[in-house]
């Protein structure tokens, strides 16, 4: 177990039993009883040197807030509709700074039709941007812990490349080579905007939840391996990848024999992928691809569930453990 | 002027209008059409070093973290309900640190019926303390614009004693005189609680709403001067309080009397008081004081509206402008 999953069980017996909380702290968003209706709400933060770089362009972390909540929804099957935004920032900056990061925030929220209504400003040494966002469960909401032994194991997307984006811009910071050998121009954007600009996958979330087709969900944001396991864990199961499934694009093969890393390294550690990880029925699996397909999604087989506990990562007759395999948020710097 | 007002209104050029935004940014929360009615939102971030000195209790900052915005939900009238908490902090700290923030969080809330529903963490080189909370208006929303020319002003509770209690909390941190000449450990304890563990008066904000009595509110975070004068700019009149009639406590006349600190300038430009600054008509004024002795909340008429703009303070026959004293939180450090 994870320091940060320990601290969250931790946390959980401090918050005392509500009748009007359905889904409780611990899963990708909470969701409430509201009059009229369940409430999915989320809360999300990025820390300048551990979050993000160091320098990075005020806008485009603005739009990383954004879609770092949006997915959380996502996972949950929830429509987004509002959200606030707290900045903490070098005042020294100006305050073209904040303006920046809203005018990034209001624009990726809006492109999923939420509509930023409050907000908050301090004075900090180190920026911080806390994104609070809430919005309606499409159908019954996700949780983690539906997964059923037998179940397909699908993710969508591709993995890894943020983590192949995040080395790239992080050389870039240092001054150091510029053009990677063996990467083309449009290769290397793919890899970065993977990075700084990630897609959350709203619509397809919300899908799943109105057609009731997946059994359990959680957004890919700390890495394959770790995610995969917290799942698992919340489940009661043991999740089962295939390395040869997971679904790897040209630019990060392309990154991985440039630098010499296997590129499922990348996608098993690495983080910052805002994919959806999500079960279903096999008899379900033929309808979970026609969703896709409808919504232009890459959906892929990668493994399936059993019975027992952790998650592993499946490799001809190879077989390790992946669970330790991403970022913990105690473990502090990863940008 | 202030920068952070400026900000603001460049702030609210950037947002698309939104027909379920009842409520804009620039109010102490925002209040949006949700199904099944009107949902009232707010967040507030504290930043080690500029909203707290550092080293603070981490559970006692929890409490103000929920406190801070139980207070922009009070002054808007509504009822506050769930809220979520992102805690970004040095991790060498240890989890019990973020652990004892959220126990202080959930009991603070807990005391006002909200219920923490969710949260984030991350490491950082100072700690930050996000928190968004929402709730239902209790009636009619209350704004910040509409104070009516005739209006009678009132605050809530005492002024200045958190300002006085924040210098006596940095002599502490300083190692500086421990016991200060002329103040009892009593006196002393009411102001360092004022400052370190602020109460909302969400009863009166919620009575106020419910009874449709106050024109117009806004809570006192900042300091009386600058949001006496936000207020004004809000609602296009002039605000114009008399110094007799602030109301001071007994211990902050004494701390005043040692430090030879003028008490009336600490109400003024101090901030953290978290109490509400409102105003109603002249004769609805005795329905207020009925509420506030039914609350058993102090409620202080310490000025008129006047048409015109600005704010300011009469002393006998003298008057001055007092829109510029207090906190702008593009200006840094205050703790």
């Amino acid at each position: 177990v994870k320091p940060e999953d320990r601290f969250v069980e931790r946390l959980k017996e401090l918050l005392p039993l509500s009748p009007s909380v359905l889904i409780a702290p611990g899963d990708d968003a909470a969701v409430v009883q509201h009059a009229g209706g369940p409430l999915a709400a989320t809360t999300d933060v990025l820390v300048e040197g551990i979050d993000f770089l160091p320098g990075e362009d005020p806008e485009r972390l603005g739009r990383r807030a954004a879609a770092v909540n949006l997915s959380d929804l996502a996972a949950i099957g929830a429509r987004p509709e509002f959200l606030m935004l707290a900045i903490a920032f070098p005042t020294e900056l100006g305050e073209d700074y904040p303006l920046a990061v809203v005018r990034g925030t209001v624009a990726r929220a809006g492109e999923f039709g939420a509509t930023l209504v409050g907000g908050d400003l301090s004075a900090a040494a180190q920026t911080m941007i806390a994104v609070a966002l809430w919005g309606r469960p499409a159908g019954n909401p996700i949780t983690r812990s539906g997964a059923a032994d037998g179940d397909v194991v699908f993710v969508t997307g591709f993995l890894g490349q943020a983590a192949a984006g995040l080395r790239l811009a992080r050389d870039r910071a240092n001054a150091a080579a510029r053009g990677i050998p063996g990467l083309s121009g449009s290769e290397e954007r793919a890899l970065l905007d993977a990075y700084h600009d990630p897609t959350p996958q709203v619509a397809f979330g919300v899908a799943l939840a109105r057609e009731g087709i997946a059994h359990a969900a959680i957004d890919v944001s700390d890495g394959l391996g770790v995610d995969a396991g917290r799942l698992a864990r919340a489940s009661g199961v043991r999740i089962v990848l295939e390395k040869t499934a997971l679904p790897l694009s040209e630019p990060l093969l392309r990154f991985g024999e440039a630098r010499g890393i296997e590129p499922a390294e990348l996608a098993l550690a690495g983080g910052d992928d805002y994919e959806l990880l999500f079960t279903a029925s096999p008899e379900d699996a033929e309808r979970v691809e026609g969703v896709a397909r409808r919504l232009a999604v890459r959906a892929t087989r990668i493994g399936r569930v059993e019975a027992g506990e952790g998650a592993s990562l499946r490799d001809g007759s190879a077989e390790r453990d992946i669970v330790s395999f991403g970022h913990d948020h105690f473990q502090g710097k990863r940008a």
